[in-house]
């Protein structure tokens, strides 16, 4: 399935390139490679997946349109493939989602509809809608589809890794639902088995980590309160956990301040802009040294779509 | 010389991404495609040339070091390509360049002689060191094999437009000393012959532009005042500005409000990091519509050293 989205996404996904600089690998004490999700079209991996997904749907089904729910990278990504499809996306969004994630929603041809997180119930406003307008739901990670396309980023590093001479390294992927870094992990399981995934999350919202370690789904207690807003999710999907179970190692976490430190180096390293929830795994990359194996760390960077003012707090606090 | 320099350029530089936004097409009112060499290694497409010079000489001229005068980007290009060759490099700099360029040009392991611009005499230093040490001198621009290794991107930009489907299109180059400008017109003349280079400069610093108009090379009348400082230099190249004459339309001027509106542009919309004199190339596609010709317009984002301050003066100013 991931070699076939990857068909589908030909000439659709961008190849982005895995960056590296002598001054990370000075602070990791390895070489460290970053792969630049966050120059994908969108601003991140999702348009990947809702790609894969749209483009997967018979004709007919399609051409009624879709609906997702999304704080704001998945329904960029959803808006911008049913546009280049030709047909409508309705995106519902919670009222309190990153304001540029909104407005580039909004740009990309959506209709949006927004939430309020407190009172309102997401799921019975995009079930009337889906309904009433026959939509087909783009779910956000939990559908073979979403993961086969996000497993194309795998596909990509495995190519990358051996262009670069890398064979064996761990790979830090940012998670939230589980969705890429599931496909991460089948994708390498096939090209790069000695690739193996490692998941990172905000600290305080570990419950991939934690499931990982029970070896059963946990729930995140809380929902609201990092930075990294766009990969908090309640709990690892059904359907990607057993995947994460079965191919990825021990989860990690990081603190909001060590993410706001990794987008301030990607900035002054890399030259690349990177949001909270997307510079986790660069974080940990880079400040988890004792907890990481391997002469090489591959961190996906996985989405650059940030509020100036987020932007802002990284280079004041951390840019010198 | 341009595709031997890519041959020995190959597994060295990076083949930096061509990267796009619906909402700059909107703004430039026709298709925007952005060659990123600010993810080049070092941060700028500096590092093509110096590699391309460094790898051509003597290995027994080469052994005994070189040396190079830059504020900045150059000498982070040649300080690495020497360091990856294994030899020394001596890089004279102004004692007011950006502090990041200094500090990244001394930890690549390159030393560092300071000297004040309005006291010293530059080549009076660097003529002592090199006669002194041996050092092989590697100029910024006015040097057949710099020229060769800047075109390399020129190659790249004209495989990457015909991926796009693109084979009619002015090519906007940030325009300094006309190395990478210069390059990219004799690659694009070979291999592209529907794109066609124009240089951006600061303006009030439009020397090339001038010289262009007047047919013999024109002076800057002031060298100091632009946050373009990365491409202001007294005057075009003796070897460059014949081929800029030759081969280059009419120059292109940007004032320093346009150039950091495009660096909070690529900031939002491309997720890089571009510094002022990196970003003119895009601003002049961005701001000058009237000034350009067709449907799609490359613009080459040449550098991304920015001082953290320099960039928060764009974000502060125009990304709301």
């Amino acid at each position: 399935m991931i070699e076939a989205a990857a068909g589908r996404l030909a000439g659709q996904a961008r190849r982005t390139p895995l960056l590296g600089s002598p001054f990370l690998d000075e602070i990791a004490r390895r070489r460290v490679l970053v792969k630049c999700e966050n120059l994908q079209h969108t601003g991140s991996f999702k348009f990947r997946g809702a790609w894969s997904a749209v483009s997967a749907l018979a004709p007919e089904v399609r051409a009624r349109g879709v609906i997702a729910f999304s704080s704001g990278n998945h329904a960029q990504g959803v808006a911008l493939a049913a546009r280049r499809h030709g047909i409508g996306a309705v995106i519902v969004m919670p009222a309190d989602a990153p304001r540029v994630k909104i407005e580039n929603t909004r740009a990309l041809g959506a209709e949006v509809v927004l939430y309020d997180r407190a009172s309102e119930d997401r799921d019975a406003i995009g079930a009337k809608l889906a309904t009433e307008r026959s939509l087909t739901l783009i779910k956000p990670f939990d559908e073979p589809q979403v993961i086969a396309g996000q497993g194309t980023t795998g596909l990509e590093i495995a190519q990358q890794a051996a262009e670069e001479g890398v064979t064996e390294a761990e790979v830090l992927v940012c998670c939230g639902g589980g969705g890429l870094s599931s496909g991460i992990a089948l994708a390498l399981e096939g090209h790069a088995p000695g690739l193996r995934v490692r998941t990172v999350e905000p600290e305080g919202f570990g419950d991939v980590a934690r499931s990982l370690a029970s070896g059963r789904i946990e729930r995140n207690l809380r929902l609201t309160g990092s930075l990294c807003d766009a990969i908090v999710t309640p709990e690892p999907g059904r359907i990607t956990f057993p995947i994460l179970q079965r191919l990825c190692g021990p989860g990690l976490a990081v603190s909001d301040d060590d993410a706001l430190r990794a987008m301030a180096l990607a900035f002054s390293r890399l030259r690349i802009v990177l949001e909270p929830g997307g510079a986790v795994a660069l974080a940990a990359a880079l400040f988890r040294p004792a907890e990481i194996a391997g002469e090489t760390v591959i961190a996906v960077a996985s989405g650059g779509n940030v509020d100036t003012d987020v932007f802002r707090l990284a280079l004041d606090r951390f840019a010198g």
